[in-house]
């Protein structure tokens, strides 16, 4: 079972996927969880040339192809080989995130970023888990980390990654499940835990 | 005019592009040099991960990604621009070297290939000149060098990068010059510059 969580920045995706790896290992499951992009050698070295704010002048069509390289990287040496010996996969975004920051946020097109990801369409998620927050909010909580180039977007970029993502959840209803996120964490973490105990046969 | 040269390793693609400036720069046409991957820094940092001997782990489809990013970024701050200024741009390497190393030595095939690069099909040379040299001379050339990760490959690699190449040739006609490499570099020289002075308008 390979499940990816998407979010604005803030939306409490690193929070929930803790909470759900306790849980599920409370249920005897193997689990393991990851993030993009980044998650093996190879792919953290490309993540810092992304996240590297001296790269300001980085062009989006870039920045996407970078993203859809530790994506492949990370599936194949981290993903791949855990879902083959029947783990529970919990990744902290995949292609979703470009599509959604990159197609459509920056406007490169859903077409132009499927296409460069055609890899990774080979191995799409069972579930898609979506926070849907209001940026400002978001972007409120992670003002006391360290900002990297991408947080430092204004807030009308992270209202429109948020369109891109609705309208993703539109596209593919069945692969997506969309969890308000405008309420506590305690509140996000039960829905989603209501959402997956059936699925991944896990009732405490 | 967007020229790009490709060969296998120790073709001579430098040394032939060297004299190329020259000889252009005599005939006071406004010209260009430059390489792939790499051309401009954040592309060198990319060209780093890829050529780093320590990544031998990375996988096939993570390196052509890395090299579609590179080539973007390269051809959007590099390129472009000498093209839109006029200038005739001489560049050492590009799709074309994904297509026969990747796509065909690597097996990844030429469709993934032109998908994932998507972006440069946008901009593809006005003409390629392509040094047809036997793979174990031009490795024998090369001995001397600092060898990175890509030259360590063994001789059936070199072999089939040099098939892939001549299958492209086949494929564009129009786009392509094929030079036999096997003789000295004078006579390599000659050979391009006698089927460039009518279309680059130098007669020297």
């Amino acid at each position: 079972m390979f499940i990816t969580f998407e979010g604005g920045e803030g939306s409490g995706k690193t929070t929930l996927i803790k909470a759900l790896i306790e849980w599920l290992k409370g249920c005897n499951l193997d689990v393991i969880a990851t993030r993009e992009p980044g998650g093996s050698d190879i792919a953290e070295k490309i993540r810092a040339i992304i996240l590297d704010e001296q790269n300001t002048h980085m062009k989006a069509r870039t920045e996407a192809l970078l993203f859809a390289a530790a994506r492949v990287q990370h599936l194949e040496e981290t993903v791949i080989p855990a879902l083959e010996q029947n783990k529970v996969v919990l990744c902290d975004r995949y292609i979703d995130s470009s599509l959604a920051y990159q197609g459509y946020a920056r406007g490169l097109g859903f077409e132009a970023i499927l296409k460069i990801n055609t890899f990774a369409l080979e191995h799409m998620p069972d579930l898609t888990v979506y926070i849907n927050s209001d940026p400002e909010i978001g972007l409120s909580r992670i003002k006391s980390r360290d900002n990297n180039r991408l947080d430092l977007e204004k807030i009308e970029f992270h209202q429109k990654v948020r369109e891109g993502y609705l309208n993703l959840a539109k596209m593919y209803p069945n692969r997506y499940l969309v969890i308000d996120g405008d309420r506590t964490m305690a509140a996000v973490i039960d829905d989603v835990k209501a959402h997956l105990k059936d699925v991944l046969l896990c009732q405490k």
